[in-house]
């Protein structure tokens, strides 16, 4: 199973508009260091899975046919806004698997084109092809699932963005499920008090240590936490590493 | 006043996702036949007014403060899509006017970030620095507004889109109003019934008929209407241009 890190940022993203820290600056003047809203390729074989539909160019990434499925972590615009222009596009449907929820985002379900949407229900596993997912609840100001992933060879990856802190259950499920690496939303660096939403670094370094998989890649990482990364000496644990864009894991 | 058309499309845009047709084919190859989600810009002096959100570069094109303020036709995705990224940056609030629509589209109003919404009311004008422009109710599945404009020397343009026909009153006003010109709503080729929410060539030619400005600009076009462009040899009368994105008016 390889997993490409295809954006890495927050809502926000890196360079933020209007902004003139460092870790902005820097990203406006070497694209390297740009992270766009939070999406992940996901492929097994000839199957291939997009975790998250943010980035607006889906339609140039991903000529029809090139996809089995889009895999919903929520609705959220940054999360599904590149399905607004995808969705009138003709040919075969696309099927797109998502955690219940009734709202959507804006007319999605009602115009929805040639995507298919799919609800999954949470700890239900759904397989697509040569991967199984099982949707894992996670803490979020909108219904949101993270997912653990499985190949035929028995390869397990998580993806858990977005979310700040993780259920009892999930963490359970993780714990006993055993992912080699998954990618975690972390966008702060240590706050003051607990964060909403998202992990801080203070959060996601606890969730790692409980979890102790062989890596843990950072993602859904804010200008904040690139400018605090920036001014910081910090030595992470060997297994940490702050995702960026293009970053691909042979899991 | 000087117009730009930045994006001439209809919500698919040309090329349009998994269509072969010679009119995507062509924009696919060249990206001078592309059409971007319909916008416009219109300057007079050291004012910039943006007409619809729908562009996902919004951050890249227009770097704070190069803005006077953005004005919505209405909400759907493809005219405001570009605001859920923008949103999140920092610095000075940028004023967004609008149609009255409770619902808006997504999470725009309740995570607003540095937008400032401003609800217009049909035919009271609103004075952005160097340009008066007075809504126009148009006929459309969600609230949406047409808008005359009008420069400080008095030369006046309007902006006609999206709209199926025109409401009574919209038609008086431009008939007494008189602009030198008009982009107008033109997503088809003729039909063969009546069409909804958008203007086919047919309804788009009676409109200027009715009005007789000295330039009409058709706008929001779809890929049919190109294929059918190129597939007829059809003479329009002088005063009717098909608008390209990146074309430029000087009023």
């Amino acid at each position: 199973m390889r997993v490409t890190f295809l954006g890495t940022g927050d809502a926000g993203g890196v360079p933020l508009y209007g902004c003139d820290c460092s870790a902005c600056t820097r990203a406006r003047a070497d694209a390297d260091f740009r992270r766009r809203p939070c999406t992940a390729l996901v492929e097994a074989g000839d199957t291939r899975i997009l975790l998250d539909a943010g980035l607006t160019d889906l339609t140039e990434r991903f000529p029809p046919g090139s996809l089995s499925a889009i895999v919903l972590t929520h609705f959220h615009p940054d999360h599904v806004q590149g399905l607004f222009h995808l969705r009138w596009g003709i040919g075969k449907n696309i099927p797109v698997y998502s955690p219940p929820d009734s709202e959507g985002c804006a007319d999605l379900y009602k115009n929805h084109g040639l995507l298919e949407f799919r609800r999954l229900s949470k700890f239900e596993p759904v397989t697509i092809n040569n991967l199984v997912l099982t949707p894992l609840p996670l803490i979020h100001s909108k219904a949101t699932f993270g997912y653990a992933i499985e190949d035929t060879d028995g390869q397990r990856f998580a993806y858990l963005t977005d979310t700040a802190g993780l259920p009892p259950r999930t963490e359970a499920f993780l714990k006993n499920w055993r992912p080699a690496s998954f990618a975690l939303d972390c966008s702060y660096p240590p706050q003051s008090s607990l964060p909403r939403n998202h992990n801080d670094l203070t959060l996601a370094l606890a969730i790692a240590e409980t979890l102790a998989p062989a890596k843990v890649w950072l993602t859904h990482v804010g200008h904040e936490f690139d400018l605090w990364l920036n001014n910081n000496s910090h030595v992470f644990p060997r297994q940490i590493v702050v995702a960026c864009d293009g970053d691909v894991i042979d899991v």
